[in-house]
């Protein structure tokens, strides 16, 4: 198969944990007689360190022109303290997720097998959690209309769905569930939104479309807390923007790191891979960024073209590094020598010969 | 010291669990030779089963005569199942905190030595976390305008604040903060919300006068992972009321369980002290709620008019109950036959006779 892949590698640790993905995604371009080319656009704070803005047009083009995207982290401390800068890294992103549509956000939380005692949950409380959150990506809070009055004293942000935006992701949530332990849980907050109603309402009357889903209704607040003390109840959680980004940085303790999980951002046109970590500035440049979501997140595009085997395989090589604790800092206990490098290193020789890897 | 308490049981569990806080405020007005009176007060699910409507007028002013209002629970599963009712049970909950203007809510989390393997988390993650959340109230979405469209496909929330909303919660934090550990950490999503930059804002002008507590911002996505993996960081958490709702439910997950988080809601003229928790309608009528958020709550009522020693001896109370086990089942692991109103016996008892008080 023949893709072009446009990599945004954007700021703090995105460029070195990319840069494994890249790695390992011409592994498997060998491995499997596959043409992978790869093109580059800046995006967030280094793109405004060197065009002025966090989107600039050519990036735009790039990920147009691309089957998916791979996209590392935004962000920058600089621009997180002064609340008054006008031009942030943050516009970088959502708007690739606005211009591309990339309406769904999946995000899969699984409790490895070797990982969980690295949890601050107890072991027998996340055990054989696999949960797939689906978060609308191109609405709510996000983009509604945002206000400062003149003096500078009150400030808005409007939440809205539209019942198209909520249904294309609600069917989307719905199939995924059919294909895995059939339950999905729509989590909102309908005691007190307007939206969050409109959301229930329209999940409500798409549930007869798939007799075999059971579906149940949760409140955020409510959720916050089942996700941390049964997290073996869900199956498919649906949710809006705000509450997804929440639900699904929070589900990361259940793994044991953020390092380590993966996502997909898919619309109709246009498919983006991201690792749910943000751009850790500080851990910048040290080689102790966990290069695993982004590896992971590669993983996602495969599985978005139908390359199964080739998904499976880099699955099994994480696995295996896990296993052998070949894990940046984050992760290990055993080791304090395992660069973000050294990691994406060890995944490249398993996937070059499965058989053979071991730690050396 | 003459008190009048308005009480309001509210849905579910909540009167149950109010009868056994009303007790216990009873047995510390013998004990102390207080006059604390009751009045009664229908709000809720209840209230509409009996009024039509979630907050009567007489209710209200029952609330608006009384030195502090007892708040149980609202709720009710049949409003929640259905997104299309106009009157729901939390019209009553909301109009109350907006009525009597209680604009910060303040919920402490602490972990308590003797329920430390009740927790989800690891038992040295969560030792010696003492967190006081302030949870701004009675703005924000809840507050701000909703909208459904005529054909019923559009709906939205407006999330709106005030400098004046911000800077009086904020003084009360950074007071607290400097009665405590100094720490104060804003939670927001100012990265992507306007709201939240004028909160950021805020709170970076008020710090000056505040130089002895140490200020950090953090977005709420991230928060919410902090929160489970690095609990002690946090002294008091300042943060808007949609998140303070979600961080508040989720570090219950700290202390064991929901059924002992307790909360005070302060306004300018009045006070309200009410359970974290909901009405659980299922549990109801069974004899299993816990009462101690409730009974926490009335210490945190006693606290609000400087009675130490007596809200001193509440909890020493519950600390005794929950050493011996006089817990209900969501606690107990050693007896199954502890009730709700058992708890509240064993409580009043030991204020009755704090030396002398057994198990018996
Ligand atoms: C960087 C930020 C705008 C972003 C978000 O809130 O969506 C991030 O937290 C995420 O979850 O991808
Ligand atoms: C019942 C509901 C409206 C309420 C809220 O969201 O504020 C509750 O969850 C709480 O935290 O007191």
């Amino acid at each position: 198969m023949k893709l072009n892949i446009a990599v945004l590698p954007g700021d703090g640790i995105g460029p070195e944990v990319t840069a494994q993905a890249v790695k390992v995604l011409k592994a498997i371009a060998m491995e499997f007689n596959h043409v992978f080319t790869f093109d580059y656009g800046l995006v967030g704070a280094s793109a405004i360190d060197k065009t002025g803005i966090p989107l600039p047009e050519a990036t735009i083009s790039t990920c147009e022109k691309a089957d998916a995207v791979l996209f590392g982290a935004i962000g920058n401390t600089k621009y997180d303290i002064d609340p008054n800068t006008k031009i942030r890294p943050e516009q970088g992103l959502l708007g690739l997720r606005k211009t591309l549509d990339l309406y769904t956000n999946i995000r899969p939380v699984i409790a490895y097998e070797d990982l969980l005692n690295k949890s601050s949950l107890k072991k027998s409380q996340i055990k054989d959690t696999n949960i797939l959150i689906y978060r609308e990506l191109t609405s709510g809070i996000y983009f509604g209309e945002k206000k400062l009055s003149e003096d500078g004293n009150t400030a808005s942000d409007i939440c809205q769905y539209t019942r198209h935006e909520i249904e294309r992701i609600a069917h989307l949530a719905f199939q995924a569930a059919q294909s895995r332990k059939r339950k999905l849980t729509l989590v909102d907050k309908a005691n007190v939104l307007e939206s969050s109603r409109l959301w229930r309402r329209i999940v409500q009357e798409l549930a007869p479309q798939y007799p075999d889903v059971k579906v149940t209704y949760m409140y955020i607040d409510n959720a916050a807390m089942e996700l941390i003390i049964k997290p073996r109840q869900f199956d498919v959680i649906l949710t809006e923007n705000m509450f997804g980004d929440i639900l699904s940085e929070e589900a990361s303790v259940i793994v044991g790191s953020i390092g380590l999980l993966a996502s997909a951002s898919i619309g109709k046109d246009h498919a983006m891979f991201e690792p749910i970590h943000g751009a850790y500035t500080k851990a910048a440049n040290k080689g102790i960024a966990n290069p695993i979501a982004s590896i992971l997140s590669a993983a996602m595009l495969l599985d978005h073209f139908g390359l199964d085997d080739e998904a499976a395989l880099i699955r099994e090589a994480v696995d295996k590094s896990l296993k052998l604790h070949i894990t940046t800092p984050d992760l290990n206990t055993k080791y304090d020598n395992i660069t973000t490098t050294k990691v994406g290193d060890f995944i490249e020789d398993f996937i070059n010969n499965p058989d053979e890897t071991n730690l050396n």
